[in-house]
């Protein structure tokens, strides 16, 4: 008889976007006539850049063609894209990163959760709260934790509160652990973490042998320009940390995908017999294995992000969205809120008012201002209380939700 | 400390085509002037169909506007593409498969693979012997096997030896199985299954409640019209089998990148408890969490293979690349080969002659007629003996490779 991963029956039933996108159906069922603005999940509104789409279609137009089909293409990804990454993420910043450390992909949401895929059971693993849930999900599934208690918090698993009273800082835990999740700027309370924060991590990192997976989707919102945007601007991250990158947030390539993962030649971990093992070829052995690269047409989009022309269009776009932000946070300023993020990340997240629990402020908001958000709860237990908006969205839909809920 | 998965290195260090690319690459240095000619690795050489260059074209169009723009699509695929994969590949042969049974990937390696995320470990597995290494390295990677004896099979996996004796059939095995590996037609040895064939594995399945993973990556070569293009032919499929399929080798998107599996909703495996569970919601739930589904352009481009001008370039590859495929059979034939396959598959699986082994002939292939194909051996011990060559690059390749042979 075929046996079930029975682990994936531990994962808790209703998973926060279905759960939103369930409400928001019964809602539009019911009023018809009610014209929703959609703040809440993180997908980007804008085109995609023209740079990007006239590298595609020059790629397209080679795949039409005997000379310049491309067929299988290397697992890790090009090497001319893989180059531009090193160059223009990395040694512009003053990271040592080679192209050879960088694994192109197809998001950063498969990285983050196939990274278990070359690293032991027996790892003890921190995760912030709230927390992307995939990193969490990606573990219950894997049978690296126990089941959920009432709270929805899984037995073994290190919660790492990121709440107003700490500044929204992850501090290093007080007891053990193996394996970090860390996200900055942060989805979901758009804080920062700055190079004094981050050097903790590293330093716990080596003197532990601890490794860091440092998710720098939304790197490129950071405005502050004392903030790093890659974890390698620390020293000695290069020996215990892993990092995801992506165009989605930054291109515009959520429904493009690309993404990368670097991982330093000079990572080990340790086997049985506490024999150091490299990760890179691990990794590369999994990516070979497991996958089989990325479109050679959207890694030529990729590309262009980074030619002249591309790097204005990333720079507007950017822009845009963070003046939604600070359209966003200023108008619930004014309204009386009390709001985090959105000066260098995408999110704004509100402390919900009234003693409202987070689905309470998620119904007035669509029931009263038809506007959809995301209930901090979805994000962990130390996210009750507090609610995500997103920045991605037109800016007529941004003004239009804001005199909305000032006026609510 | 972190703690690696020591699965990993229970794998075998010489990897097939690794090992192939060190030795031409050997070759290539001492001889520059050579002409190579490669028949090895399954990777398509035509360009890739105008109905689907134009279709990503028009979507490329879209993206680079505020209205066409499309971010996250459905993990799951669009519905659009999937209701034609319905019709098209499924309905049309009389396989009662709806589009929510469809899951559009980024490749058949990578489905093939993760499948096991969503399976216990206690599952006794299946391969053939030879087999397509990936089935195998994905189940020692993630602990399902133990280490490898000498002549490099691992311990735990049942091999079902497909041999010129039993006419390249999967013959049930005597032990009992709870996963089995097919494909068919088959890579490497390009043998077919028919339908009684197939009866008697899906009877196997049903009585003893185990599940086949059909790997129907080469449907599209198969000419007879007598044979079963799908395992879902089959009456009682439905309940035991999950299919593999891939646009990579009907409309050459090797480079593309666009697959899909079906997960009937009636297939159920168990859980610790004797439970009942079924897998089509634990592989929803896998790919929700950990992919972010396939390039909205790429599925665009995926669709037009369904529209009259796709079908119509579509048919023209596959009979280019038989055409290929036969001459290669005749000429191997006339020159006193062995040769098995080439006929519903675009590879040809030779007896290698004069008691060489499957690297020895390879070498002299390489070195004597500077054509580079695949060793037999890299597929498993029951393919020493035996050397691969594909069907897939020009006509006036493959000619002129066998020419080379001939003269040999």
């Amino acid at each position: 008889m075929v046996q079930v991963n029975e682990n994936y029956l531990k994962l808790k039933a209703g998973y926060l976007f279905p759960e939103i996108a369930r409400r928001v159906k019964d809602f539009s069922s019911k009023n018809t006539n009610a014209s929703l603005i959609k703040l809440g999940i993180g997908d980007v509104t804008e085109p995609l850049p023209m740079a990007c789409c006239n590298a595609m279609k020059i790629a397209i137009e080679e795949m039409g063609t005997k000379e310049g089909f491309h067929g299988y293409g290397p697992e890790q990804g090009y090497i001319w894209l893989r180059e531009k990454i090193a160059e223009f993420d990395y040694r512009k910043r003053g990271c040592d990163i080679s192209a050879e450390e960088i694994f192109v992909s197809d998001g950063s949401k498969c990285d983050s959760s196939n990274i278990l895929d070359i690293l032991g059971e027996g790892n003890r693993i921190a995760v912030t709260d709230p927390v992307y849930p995939v990193y969490v999900d990606s573990n219950v599934m894997s049978g690296r934790t126990g089941p959920p208690d009432d709270s929805g918090c899984y037995e073994g698993l290190a919660y790492i509160p990121l709440t107003e009273e700490n500044g929204f800082e992850a501090k290093i835990p007080t007891q053990k652990v193996d394996l970090i999740y860390l996200c900055f700027p942060n989805n979901p309370t758009g804080a920062v973490a700055n190079r004094t924060q981050l050097s903790k991590w590293v330093s716990y990192a080596k003197e532990n042998q601890a490794l860091i997976l440092f998710d720098a989707a939304y790197e490129a919102f950071i405005q502050d320009e004392n903030l790093p945007h890659s974890i390698y601007e620390i020293d000695g991250a290069k020996e215990c940390a892993i990092e995801f990158r992506s165009f989605s947030k930054n291109a515009g390539f959520t429904g493009t995908r690309c993404a990368f993962t670097v991982v330093p030649k000079s990572i080990e971990g340790v086997g049985a017999n506490k024999e150091k093992i490299d990760l890179w070829s691990l990794w590369n052995r999994r990516q070979s294995t497991k996958f089989n690269g990325v479109n050679y047409v959207v890694q030529r989009g990729a590309e262009a992000v980074y030619s002249d022309a591309g790097k204005i269009e990333v720079k507007n776009l950017i822009s845009f969205y963070m003046e939604n932000a600070s359209i966003i946070r200023s108008n619930l300023e004014s309204a009386g809120y009390t709001v985090f993020g959105g000066r260098n990340a995408p999110y704004v997240w509100i402390k919900v008012p009234n003693q409202m629990d987070s689905w309470e402020f998620f119904d007035l908001l669509l029931e009263s201002a038809n506007i959809v958000g995301t209930p901090g709860s979805g994000f962990g237990l130390a996210g009750e209380g507090y609610f995500r908006l997103s920045a991605f969205n037109s800016r007529e839909n941004v003004e239009k939700a804001m005199n909305r809920i000032v006026n609510l």
